[in-house]
């Protein structure tokens, strides 16, 4: 059984997805990371970045004591190593999967999450942010749209973990004011994806938790230094 | 052989310590991406996303044409599979390797550009960005100091990819004006490794080729839009 510490944001629903399509048993254990549930300390036994998503599997492969992984791009690699899926085991078709896993963990996650906090979040205007990170967008939106329009399926080609950590980051777009017009082949392979049973069963985990941000949520995400609470996690 | 597409910086270096230390052949193609090398086509065949480092095996394990790869994390995963070393094979101890890269690949290094971007290279002072990614950034030397006092030793236990990974951007602290004062741990660790002579022999691969960064330099990196020259690569 795999134990997933969760709230429903992107990074969040990259594992709901993949738990939901690889068919793995899993139970929800809710961090509320607006009431700042990300900072106690049984938490940070788990997640030591204080960050969700995290896991702790309690029938690990080995037979031994359990495993807690945290950073959403080792759990993906993770859970499709345990079940044998999503995740090509020949040598090239495996790297040809992890370097867009990498590209999204690395590239278009921390970027559209810096595009998202100073077009939606930021408490002042900060017009050099919003135009740095929109441009990085949709730089990155280009180099997505190109390899769909190559591989003219999913981004490694079969559909993959690298997908699953892409696809909850470009149903950011529409609150990011980046349109889809622009780039077809994103525009094809996510209506494509959006219809997936399975996917959209990990999109539901949690939806009625979420509500809109209150200044007191943003003051403990956004707030946060060194000694206690900062941008969304990975 | 590995062919390594490089340019010293923080990211290149994470490559050039791995395959000194773990002692596998490569040849060095300069990618001077202040000069826009790494918009050229036949790099972008190679690294989709427009960013050094990349490597192309050409002699991969299944022994057929040659693999390329993209994003310094699935490099480091790549060597250390090829060659057996700096990443262990039962699955705790990979998975203790793999979070604390994905750690350095999603948190780490996009914050510490960040912060660099603001305090040393942008063309305006933009007091808010360079306390978000302060804050940010001395928030992350935290959770790896802790993380680095626990373990007593290197940050998933012994040495592995997961040090070479945030070695490179542990060195900007300097530049970066963060003391390793605060981080005794960081200190210790820091220490150990600036004495390994394969992590300087890595380093200094075309250390000669850095010079001041001019202001032609700077428009290449930093005015890069989705048509054409962004942020530094990963």
């Amino acid at each position: 059984m795999i134990d997933l510490h969760y709230w429903p944001t992107p990074n969040g629903w990259k594992i709901t997805i993949m738990l939901e399509e690889a068919g793995i048993p899993y139970r929800v254990v809710p961090v509320n990371i607006g009431a700042g549930e990300q900072f106690k300390p049984e938490f940070q036994a788990i997640s030591p970045n204080g960050r969700m998503p995290a896991i702790v599997d309690t029938a690990p492969a080995d037979g031994g004591e359990p495993v807690s992984i945290f950073e959403s791009g080792a759990i993906l690699e993770y859970l499709a190593e345990k079940s044998g899926k999503f995740l090509p085991t020949d040598v090239r078709g495996r790297y040809r999967v992890l370097q867009w896993l990498m590209w999204q963990m690395g590239g278009l996650g921390p970027m559209l999450g810096q595009h998202g906090h100073f077009k939606l979040y930021a408490p002042e205007q900060v017009p050099y942010g919003v135009r740095r990170y929109g441009d990085e967008a949709r730089r990155l939106y280009g180099v997505l749209d190109r390899q769909l329009g190559q591989t003219g399926a999913c981004v490694a080609g079969d559909y993959s973990i690298a997908d699953m950590a892409i696809f909850p980051w470009i149903m950011t777009h529409k609150a990011q004011e980046i349109s889809l017009d622009a780039y077809p082949h994103i525009a094809r392979w996510y209506a494509e994806l959006r219809q997936r049973p399975k996917l959209q069963a990990g999109l539901d985990v949690g939806k009625d938790w979420r509500k809109p941000m209150t200044d007191e949520a943003k003051k403990v995400l956004f707030g946060q230094t060194a000694a206690g609470a900062a941008p969304a996690g990975n």
